[in-house]
């Protein structure tokens, strides 16, 4: 009964908003009523925004963060030290270091961390690009930056064993 | 610089994101990133869930829940008492009294409770939709299900005294 009281297009909604990392079944109702009650400005904008999201946005060939253009605005940046590469997990590392306006370097993408228990080995991640870059030459120094996780650790002496052969 | 770090697609999504109640801007953030690394394939059908809830959902003409088919199912359902009419503030509120599965009648959504202090008064109800529904004959009984917050209080005893010589 409870059924009829919602159309599918709410139910559908609430079920796609479940998925997002945080966002039980309860968050997900409360967010799609308040979508509804917003007379639909609110509803289509966000709309527009995941298709322009899913449309405009590719990876930099380079450093694979997030771009609308490639390669991206800081790979593609003549003032910053493109000799200098920080490794990083995540796009949103990357952005946090961006915020703090102190690394004038460029970055690598790894989209991930070593989690052989989790199924996500080396060649999950965008270990093999990195190497390629390094062997291309033009690149003084590596920082590796992967997070405080032991996903991280582990991650950044793999990459240890892995690149110093190389630099 | 940190602006070149994230392309507009991605910001104008976390800023749409952290208008939704309880988002702030770090969370919109991280539902950005889990959205673009996702292979799009959820942001996709978020947006589509999104645009079908603007396009397919209106308002029941008799009770003003949200529905796809006017009248909705529980106003056209006619297993359920016509005469005996519930009513809630928002189309939430009849979902968990529907998910009671012990009501058998059906519903008045008014769309919001009275707060003159923040400026919602009786006309930005649906008040007088109600009313017109009572003086058009054929309702025994109205259950006033307003929630236990002063200005559902408030909406309830305001109710009371509007309804009273009607039914």
């Amino acid at each position: 009964m409870a059924r009829s009281a919602v159309p599918p297009s709410v139910t559908e909604l609430i079920e796609a908003l479940s998925e997002l990392p945080g966002i039980g079944p309860k968050t997900a109702s409360r967010l799609a009523f308040y979508l509804l009650r917003g007379k639909s400005e609110l509803a289509l904008r966000l709309s527009e925004k995941l298709q322009s999201l899913v449309e405009r946005t590719r990876f930099c060939s380079i450093c694979h963060n997030v771009t609308e253009e490639d390669p991206c605005p800081i790979c593609s940046d003549p003032s910053r030290q493109q000799g200098l590469v920080c490794v990083v997990e995540e796009p949103m590392d990357l952005l946090s270091l961006e915020r703090t306006e102190q690394y004038k370097g460029v970055y690598h993408v790894l989209h991930g961390a070593l989690a052989p228990l989790e199924g996500i080995f080396a060649e999950d991640l965008r270990i093999a690009e990195l190497e390629t870059r390094i062997r291309n030459g033009g690149i003084q120094e590596v920082i590796l930056a992967t997070n405080p996780t032991s996903e991280g650790d582990y991650t950044a002496a793999y990459l240890v064993q892995r690149l110093r052969p190389l630099v």
